[in-house]
């Protein structure tokens, strides 16, 4: 009986060009193909939850393949693991109907946001985060993001290079919260734009810099307008934390 | 009137071989020097109060200089900081006494070591902390330690290649603490010896998975035996916390 195999997997997104093969760009998804290649000798192909751009995490990123041979009491963590580099860590793998769709059968997804909001640089963090050492208004960030729940059009959120037949989507819930020295954006919602999470951030940050009032960022929300959007937040601060099936 | 430049600086060990300049291996210091030779022109030499290993970490590292000019109006955070690569970073620059030296003048240090106590490996956190799957008795890990404090010979967690006078040194304060997935180890002392606290973590997580009675470890402590220690930890989660100063 034919399955799919899923797999969960965390990256640090630093040395790759996003998720999506590309030719002649170190990418996760090709760096998990070739792994899986070793393994069975011959091509497979890898489908994933989210298409995440060059230098963005993941803790939670979904997967799957259709395997092309049944290897016998094969662990497929430990196998393929063994195959990837350290910048690359499979979770979990588990067996799924030949229904199961990583994308398709994603019914929503958790993204995290993390900015370092203090005057000093860091060394340590400067792959895993926005250093923004300026004073932020937390309490009209929170406010602005909680604009972003329910059903909306996000074109103003959505790179201007994407083609894609529509840009309504539903945000369930969004939080700011402090961690230690950083300050942490989580959003949940049906789907994602390309660069939206990035987008939001920035302009949510317009707010906590009082260089927007909270009305102006409802304004720019409703806008469609791409050039109103303030400046994309960079990708080293995002990380794909979670995504969810039916 | 002659002064000395302090540095506060905090650093990402991974592409380093340790902070100790070396003939055709990139350090830390040799990185500042360059840094500084760029400003000034001329070769600048420093003097660190920690010579972190190869893979060790640095939040508060100290270090010190004289500078062979004065320059007007120099901020030199700004002005190193833009001169070094994004994994070193000076946080703070005063001016000190001809007398400060950032080695010698110092009374005590905290280190901190990072175990990542999960089943799950980390893309993100494999050059910052040590993945350890294994169930640990954090209890008796906590009683271990608690040997250490006070004035001992600590030849038995010495690196066997290190070549110095006495190896007594002060333990003030041990702890260990979770946060998040973390298992972290603090130790303060009067002063460090080569390898010392990836040793005595090594041997104290031999404790803590049974492997040891808290009575062996405590003959291990004052064998001055150096076969007799546990394994050493990886550098890659050990950080120089602070460095404190009279």
């Amino acid at each position: 009986m034919e399955q799919k195999i899923k797999l969960i997997l965390e990256y640090d997104g630093t040395a790759y060009c996003g998720w999506q093969r590309q030719l002649y760009q170190p990418t996760v998804q090709e760096t998990i193909e070739v792994a899986l290649g070793k393994i069975y000798n011959q091509k497979v192909v890898i489908v994933g939850a989210s298409r995440t751009d060059t230098g963005v995490h993941a803790l939670r990123q979904v997967a799957h393949f259709v395997p092309p041979q049944s290897l016998q009491q094969i662990n497929y963590v430990k196998a393929i693991n063994s195959n990837l580099p350290s910048d690359v860590r499979i979770l979990e793998a588990t067996s799924e109907s030949i229904d199961f769709d990583a994308n398709r059968s994603a019914i929503s997804k958790i993204y995290e946001y993390k900015i370092l909001n203090k005057k000093k640089p860091s060394a340590i963090h400067r792959n895993f985060s926005w250093w923004l050492p300026i004073p932020l208004d937390i309490a009209s960030m929170y406010k602005a993001s909680n604009h972003l729940i329910g059903r909306h059009d996000f074109k103003v959120f959505c790179a201007s290079d994407s083609h894609i037949k529509t840009t309504v989507r539903e945000v369930f819930e969004v939080h700011w919260y402090e961690r230690e020295e950083f300050l942490i954006f989580m959003i949940h919602g049906s789907g994602f734009l390309k660069q939206m999470v990035r987008s939001i951030v920035g302009s949510v940050v317009e707010v906590g810099r009082h260089k927007w009032s909270i009305s102006n960022f409802e304004t720019v929300l409703h806008s469609k307008d791409r050039s109103l959007a303030g400046p994309t937040a960079p990708a080293r601060g995002l990380y794909l934390k979670d995504v969810f099936y039916s």
